[in-house]
Formats: structure tokens, C-alpha cells, sequence
């Protein structure tokens, strides 16, 4: 690390400061901070007052809620160029908390700065509307899924999701985290993880060892998978997505 | 109606608009137009250029996707001070359809109004984004229940949500539209929908009779459905409610 200069080429990952001049970054760029985060470690918990925002530089971090009766609800695991904990009003509570999944870096920053820029720079200000704008779409697709597809095909549209466009067949790719957070990621109860992932392997010909997985045919999983789904494999965020992980 | 001054009021009672002073109301109202909606008629559909958004004054409203195997995903049933299709980039699409379910009334503006208010106005940004900026809240909340709520759970959770605040016994409650669409809207298949009624009735006491709910005592409800969320009946949301039905 030679310090806030490789801040700029961490930021231009970023999917909220990918697009953003070099002045304008320069401005976030004296008020940030770099860390590592341990295995286990927890940024902050629902409700405490949401001061700071976090950009993934490294790892990947569990975003969750506990419920009243002590389950763990799995709301989003994000990865390096993804921000989590940004908040653009003043006095606002997390409404989430944010674990590593494994060990991290992340650059903080302080909300209140997002705010003066937002309110004093129009052309900031009018990039975070198209960043919310384009996470509401990415949210209107999740709640498409939840309401359609099945399980396995649930599965399916996630394997997809890591593969790396432009490959039709023989890809091979690595579960980024263990099988248990995916099943939570993605709403599902251990057992009903464990059935629905025999029945893609039945139904797609993938292979799974481990965290690796062959997918012979792209084709033949997305067929199966984007059958219950309004948009075709490679979605369009996927195509769109230049900064974010 | 007696026009445009009509307008205000109705404004007023909207999520988006109601904490806007009269004389930037004047601006959008001057571009309103307001159209009645025969129960099935679709409004727009997914893919199509995102020129309007619609603010519903009357009935409630539809939002879905049709996957390509037919099947309709319903991402959202929206009513009176809801508003829809609002889009604050230049040619953007809609990412879902939208479709009357019932007789209603709706205010039509262009997009481009809005979009032209957020760059001049500094005053309506800072709106918008405290709106998508909830929206997003909302949206995470969604995800939480999707992922730990069982069906009955679900079920009791949208009926409490319907419930009047501030009375604790013998609530009755009409359902707002039927039960095929709240089973859509909870991301159920029917039979799923139909036990998990059965269930909820059995652990809560709930009387149902047609559309009618009779809710004895909400605390019973309550209990049963937010132990599997993070919070507890009446929610945040719904206490800070005002403009939004």
C-alpha cells in the first residue's frame, strides 16, 4: 500500500464511484479510511446510529438481521465494489447488521461526507440517484425470484450469476462462500438446500465437489433456471455491470 | 373534480409528495392529468419506454413480471398514495408491468418533469432521495421476511398490516383484493396459500369469512408472526406512515 493514492483505483471498482472525476474523488478520498476485517468480525448491528458507509476492497460480508425468536435472516452477502451501511439522511439507523464471512478489507467513510456532497454537488447527487435507482431493479428481480422460481432453479440462477460471461461450456467455478450462507442467502432451509441442489445436478448435468463446480452446459442451466424468470441468462445487470463485484 | 386544485390534496396524500410546499406542488401539478382505470387494463408493460409515472388515487394496482415460461410473478400491489413507473433516468425502461386490479383513479406525469425538478431543485433531490432511500428499507424488510417468515407467519404478518393502529382487540378487517393476489403477492402457489390460512387460523384465532378478517386479539397475531421477523408489531414504517396508504 503507498497510501490515499491507490485509494482512486480501489474507488473506480466501486459500483457508487466508478463513474465519479478525479476531483470529485479526491474529495472522499482525505476523509478515507483503510481496515482489515477478521473472520467473524461485526461491523455494526441493526439499529445503532449509521455513521459510517464500508466499501468492499476484499472478502465477503454477510448482511443480516436477527429476529425476535433468535433466527438469523440473511438479507445480502456482498462482495469487493459493493457498499453497504451508506445512508444520505442525518440521524438514520443501520437497518441491517454486517458480519465477515472471511477475512476482509474494507474502506470506511463517513456518512456525513456522503451528505454534504450529495447536497452541495449536483452531478454527485444525480449519480446516487441512479445508484438507488439501479438497486431498486436489482430488488424488483429478487422479489420476482422469491415469487416464482423454485428452489433448484433458485440454485441455478446463482451458479449462473458467478460464471464468467462469454463461456457456453466446460466453465468452472468456485462457491464463493459455504453452502450453508447460500442456503440463507438465498431463503432456504438447510434440508431444502440439500434436496433442491440434487435435483439441479439431476436436471443440468452441473458437477459439485467441494465448492467447485463444472457446468458442462451453460445453456442447458439456464434453460432450466430462467424458464421462471422474466429476463434471460446473462441478465442485463450483468452486462451492464462494469464496477461492482 | 373541480380541476387542477383538486390535485394538491391528492398530492398530499402521496408517499413521494406529501411534505413538498405548495409552490413546487404547482410545478407538477401544471403537468398532471388524472385518468380513471377499468378494472384488468394494463397500464405498461415491462420493457416498454419508461415516459410516465402514475400516482393512484383510487383501487389498487398490480405490479408484475411474466417469466418465459408464462408464469406471472407479482412483485408488488400498490394503492391510494402509492405512486409507480417513476424513473429518474432518460430513456430508461419499466422493469415491471402494471395492471388495474380493480376499478381506480390514477394522476399521470411525465417522467421528464421529474427528472427536470431533481437537476433544478435541490430541495425536491433531497425528496427523492429520501424516498428511494426508504423505498430501499422497505425493500430489505421484504427480503428478511422471504427469507425466515414460514407461509402462516407471512399471511399474519400482511393482514396486521391492514389492521387500524392502535386497537389491541376485536379488529375486523376486509381484505383488499382477493385471495389468489395475496397469495401471488406473499410468493405462494395457491394449495401452499390455502394450508397456510388453515394453520394461521388454528395458532391465532382468527375468524374468515369471504374478504372479512376478525381479529380478536392482535397481540395473538402479533406473537405468531413478527417472533420470526426483527421487529415487532406495529413497525416502524407503519408508525411513520402518514402520506402513504
Amino acid at each position: 500500500m503507498s497510501g490515499k493514492a491507490d485509494y482512486t483505483s480501489l474507488l473506480k471498482k466501486t459500483e457508487l464511484f466508478c463513474e465519479l472525476p478525479d476531483d470529485l474523488l479526491s474529495k472522499f478520498i482525505t476523509h478515507i479510511t483503510k481496515k482489515s476485517v477478521a473472520k467473524g468480525n461485526i461491523l455494526f448491528l441493526e439499529g445503532e446510529l449509521a455513521s459510517y458507509c464500508y466499501i468492499v476492497t476484499k472478502g465477503w460480508f454477510k448482511l443480516f438481521n436477527e429476529t425476535l425468536d433468535g433466527t438469523e435472516a440473511v438479507v445480502d452477502v456482498l462482495t469487493v465494489g459493493n457498499i453497504f451501511g451508506e445512508s444520505l439522511a442525518l440521524n438514520s439507523k443501520y437497518n441491517f447488521g454486517v458480519q465477515a464471512v472471511e477475512d476482509g478489507e474494507i474502506l470506511i467513510l463517513q456518512n456525513s461526507v456522503l451528505q454534504k456532497q450529495v447536497k452541495e454537488n449536483v452531478e454527485f447527487a444525480s449519480v446516487v440517484l441512479s445508484f438507488l435507482d439501479s438497486g431498486r431493479k436489482k430488488q424488483i428481480k429478487e422479489m420476482e425470484h422469491m415469487a416464482v422460481q423454485n428452489a433448484p432453479q433458485r440454485i441455478g440462477c446463482f451458479l449462473l450469476r458467478l460464471c464468467p460471461l462469454g463461456n457456453e461450456s466446460d466453465v468452472v467455478i468456485n462457491l464463493p462462500y459455504d453452502k450453508s450462507l447460500i442456503a440463507s442467502r438465498l431463503g432456504m432451509k438447510a434440508e431444502t438446500f440439500s434436496r433442491a441442489l440434487n435435483k439441479l445436478r439431476a436436471e443440468t448435468g452441473i458437477l459439485i465437489d467441494g465448492s467447485r463446480v463444472e457446468i458442462a452446459n451453460i445453456s442447458q442451466l439456464s434453460d432450466f433456471s430462467c424458464s421462471a424468470c422474466s429476463s434471460y441468462y446473462p441478465c442485463e445487470d450483468l452486462k451492464e455491470n462494469k464496477g461492482a463485484g
